[in-house]
């Protein structure tokens, strides 16, 4: 491929995660289309998109217009507390089918998907979750959702000779996310000084940064990789000892009572590791300096 | 429920199952509404609706015209050789989503769809296939958008709090079949004297007669066992014995030739068959006297 032609088109480019993809995008020398409901004020060097894409036809008129030889399609559902079983899932699956589509038929050649955790089984999930071993079981709309798509787009795909890979997030943080989500309380109930009451603490989570997850995406996106591909940082914390870290990085302790509510979700739920690598994508050695961040962009919104 | 208000809608009715399913339905006291693409000719006393699935709106103008209590989802792309990796497989797929939302939003309580062996792992499959145990790993875009029905239908279903289940269909063979499958292939072979090229001929395979099928179909409607369900006889068979009994029955034997083509698809491809039998519906204790009556039927066209 010729570097200079390689056009990728984000959707879900103003998302939590979308927005931190345009940089590293760039800095691969992708010509970077971004599409959002909405364009941003600054668009810097990116080319932005107005389109709806549960908007029937959107998706071809946008391919066609855009031409994009990449495709890195994080747009879905993602409001917090209801996206778990909210039926705009399926309109999300069926807008998904029909942007791969459109652009394999106008000569796209990778095709990049947002996948989850939720689509494996955590019934069983004690282990790390591996891409090839572990289940497709999801137990939610969410995650039988993402997991059609995964395997309706990754059979078109291999059906019509377009490259495709699909990036499974497990937990991610940073600047910007729902306040009702584990490390914003967390960080809240340190930061403050306030009561916040918790499940056991002993679950063991994978977190990484949103910036690096988006970092993985654009790698996965710059690679060859054609797989289902975990994102996570490789290292398991349990919610306690994450809740201690963010008390050290602030420098105060709120009154966090383990023990008090019921775990929700399973008792490990941690990725096997083996493939982002591949990418070229590392991990971050710590998750202290994204903490920290995390803590001074909560901090200046919580006086 | 009052049993003189189970209306039921079978969608793919004129196909190879969907016809046999509308006797086992009546039987059962449903109000039996069944949709194709074109009307027959003699409706009985099945109501008819000629609608086109694939066409947007019309699977909300269907079950707004009905209110089914219950739905028989049958209808899907079926052509021999091409279903396999047909995009049309995402347009079905698409028309699955609209149509249990339609369903369901209207007052719909009870979901029965078409699923198939193909959407299990068949690379693993030495052992019986089990519906809860077993990947679901697809190969082919038909088995990929079938298991993506699966899922996500299944889903949305648990989250409306209506009742769903979904039959996996293994081997089917019946008049009408079409004539490049391996049945009329045999029959043919026998009935006129003519060579056939085979595989290895060991395969072992799980044959079910159509109609009994369809009367699997039509007691999953009438029950409310509510999981992914195997359809088949319990009954492994080799292709060589299948050959044997089909040329016993014809009283002729044609020259087919086992080992000297490449096998198709795993060595063993058989169900787990425990969980039918909760419906009521019982295995034909041989397939002797289905294969004689589609023997009889193809004897009639192939003079």
């Amino acid at each position: 491929l010729d570097a200079a032609r390689r056009i990728v088109l984000v959707t879900g480019a103003s998302g939590f995660i979308g927005r931190h993809t345009l940089a590293p995008l760039l800095e691969r020398d992708f010509e970077v289309h971004a599409v959002a409901r909405e364009l941003p004020a600054n668009p810097g060097k990116v080319r932005w998109h107005a389109f709806d894409l549960l908007t029937p036809g959107a998706a071809a008129q946008l391919i066609e217009s855009v031409r994009p030889t990449h495709l890195l399609h994080l747009a879905w559902y993602a409001e917090h507390g209801k996206f778990w079983n909210s039926p705009l899932n399926l309109d999300w699956l069926s807008a998904t089918l029909a942007l791969i589509r459109a652009f394999a038929d106008r000569g796209g050649e990778r095709f990049v998907g947002a996948g989850t955790c939720a689509e494996y089984d955590w019934g069983a999930a004690e282990a790390p979750l591996d891409e090839k071993a572990s289940h497709l079981r999801p137990s939610t709309l969410y995650g039988a959702a993402k997991a059609s798509a995964f395997l309706s787009a990754q059979a078109y795909a291999v059906s019509v000779g377009c490259s495709f890979a699909w990036g499974r997030v497990f937990h991610l943080f940073g600047p910007g996310e729902d306040e009702r989500r584990i490390i914003p309380l967390l960080i809240r109930a340190h930061l403050k000084g306030e009561r916040l009451d918790c499940g056991s603490g002993t679950q063991l989570r994978d977190f990484l940064p949103v910036a690096s997850v988006a970092e993985a995406f654009a790698a996965m996106c710059a690679s060859d990789v054609s797989s289902a591909v975990n994102i996570g940082s490789g290292q398991a914390m349990s919610l306690e000892n994450l809740s201690d870290r963010i008390a050290a990085l602030a420098g105060r302790r709120g009154e966090v009572r383990f023990g008090v509510r019921n775990d929700s979700g399973p008792r490990v739920l941690i990725p096997e590791m083996k493939l982002l690598g591949q990418t070229g994508w590392q991990s971050p050695e710590s998750l202290d300096e994204s903490l920290a961040l995390t803590l001074d962009w909560w901090e200046s919104r919580l006086i």
